[in-house]
């Protein structure tokens, strides 16, 4: 495919965002490590811009277009991360961001977006409303619309988390990434087939909102019907594009349960004491309920983001 | 004072525990450093072994012990970090640590000085009834006490803290720390006057448990009577030792309140996305209530834990 990002393509892109996005630490954890059996690093974008690795594909995208192209601003659709990164990289670049985002979404999104300060449109929480408010928001105002994931700029962007980690820790036998739209287990795995071959890269979902495992193993994309998981960031659905990538480059995916995903975040919190929302620990929950096999193994970790209602944890409701 | 450890002292404790406890990293927050109009720079030994920075006091001690000195043991008294820390100090020690924690302590705090092996006795949660139960188990069993900060080892192992951070960030204008017994401050008091003789030590302490502050006012030794905060790592008197070095070379001693502290600790939390226990939060509660006048300075901060029971988080009973 040559709309496929290459790994130059990768670290030009890196070094484009480079001037406007942290180079997050990495960090490892001898009390996880004993509970697991393997050799653990995370890649802590909770501590990115924002509080979330989607700064990266948003800055890429938004700094590779013209000035007449970011003229009339950029635009998006997301509940959350994508719309926050989108608004703060057009900020950065001075020019207006329009972001719809579903009437239900959380006060501390909602403010996240706000703060940064992008105009936002509510829609009713549904892929038509949301779609047919954008594209008004678009004809309208001619805004450059920057979508969370099917977009090739917007991958080789979140590519850089793991083009930084395998800089950083080389060797690993595992990458792993949670899946939502796909956008960052495109960039991880293009990142990884292109720096470091014999790295498996693992995806793992939320039972809840599974069409990625579904397409995986059937071959044939398949969309998300009502996705419900405590993981809110990772509800979308594949698209052809992304759909494309993971099934050539990526080894395998899993998929866990929203327990599972309550348990693996406390466990971070309580033992790295790192703050990260639960979709960022569904990587870490496949291997605490054994759903891949890496005893012994060297594995790094995406934690994707650390944006979370510190009002409504999710074990305050099942303890 | 004789007794009062040099920079030489401190470089050597360093050396010394450096095989057993982390290096911890250094974190900044433009958000952070928005907000309060300062440079602030955060030593995270909320990533330390253990939690908190404790297990450099411990170690240093412990390691500091002849052959001899140890065939029995070691023994302390604390209701959290210190505990914890002696004990797993003593099982890198291969020595047996006996802790005698108030009957009324946290199960979190339990659960963690038991899961490193030490022998709990617990006793009523007063003053009297620690130091008798501590006294007696200390005649039967023939164990060393390591207090938890009337010790200077535990300082020298405490004020590697500051020399790190010293090291790692040159050209700090104010270093802060949270005062409880005195052990944390007198070390970082101690590392900056050698390493930095113009940057400026603050010590800031709860309201609730205010007695170096008073103390550091009117230039005599007082002890808390009743202390009550919900930092509640912080309710321990100063020792003539710790007083004295507080008095010398502390520049200020401030306090700030529980609800102050609560807001610390949540906006640590939120913008960092670091587990923080309210001790820990204690000196940039001190920034963000305005208590110390800091704009426009470089300033160090030491994040001296982060163990905290997750059901039981301060702002949700505020808000």
């Amino acid at each position: 495919m040559s709309d496929t990002p290459t790994l130059d393509d990768i670290r030009a892109a890196a070094e484009r965002i480079a001037p406007f996005v942290h180079r997050t630490p990495v960090l490892t954890s001898s009390s996880i490590n004993r509970i697991t059996g393997c050799e653990i690093t995370f890649k802590c974008e909770n501590f990115q811009k924002g509080g979330a690795f989607k700064i990266r594909g948003a800055t890429n995208a938004i700094r590779c277009l013209s000035e007449d192209q970011i003229r009339y601003g950029v635009a998006t659709h997301s509940s959350g991360n994508h719309a926050a990164a989108v608004a703060l990289a057009a900020k950065m670049r001075n020019t207006t961001a329009y972001t719809v985002m579903p009437s239900n979404v959380s006060r501390v999104k909602k403010e996240a977006v706000a703060g940064y300060g992008a105009k936002i449109t509510y829609c009713e929480p549904t892929l038509s409303a949301r779609d047919s408010v954008l594209n008004d928001i678009v004809r309208d105002t001619g805004a450059a619309f920057i979508h969370p994931y099917d977009n090739r700029l917007v991958i080789e962007g979140q590519a850089t988390t793991a083009l930084e980690l395998l800089e950083e820790v080389p060797g690993l036998d595992v990458v792993m990434a949670p899946i939502g739209g796909g956008g960052l287990i495109s960039g991880t795995a293009l990142a990884v087939r292109g720096l470091s071959p014999r790295t498996k890269v693992i995806g793992v979902e939320p039972e809840g909102a599974d069409d990625a495992y579904r397409s995986f193993r059937s071959g044939t994309l398949i969309s998300a019907a009502g996705p419900s998981s405590i993981a809110d960031g990772l509800l979308a659905s594949l698209s052809e594009r992304t759909f494309n990538i993971l099934s050539r480059h990526v080894n395998d995916v899993v998929t866990v349960d929203d327990d599972t995903i309550t348990d693996a975040m406390r466990t971070i919190w309580e033992r790295m004491k790192l703050v990260v929302e639960p979709s960022a620990a569904v990587p870490f929950a496949a291997i605490l309920s054994g759903r891949v096999n890496i005893t012994g193994l060297k594995v790094g970790i995406i934690l994707t983001g650390g944006n979370v209602d510190l009002n409504r944890l999710p074990w305050m409701n099942v303890t």
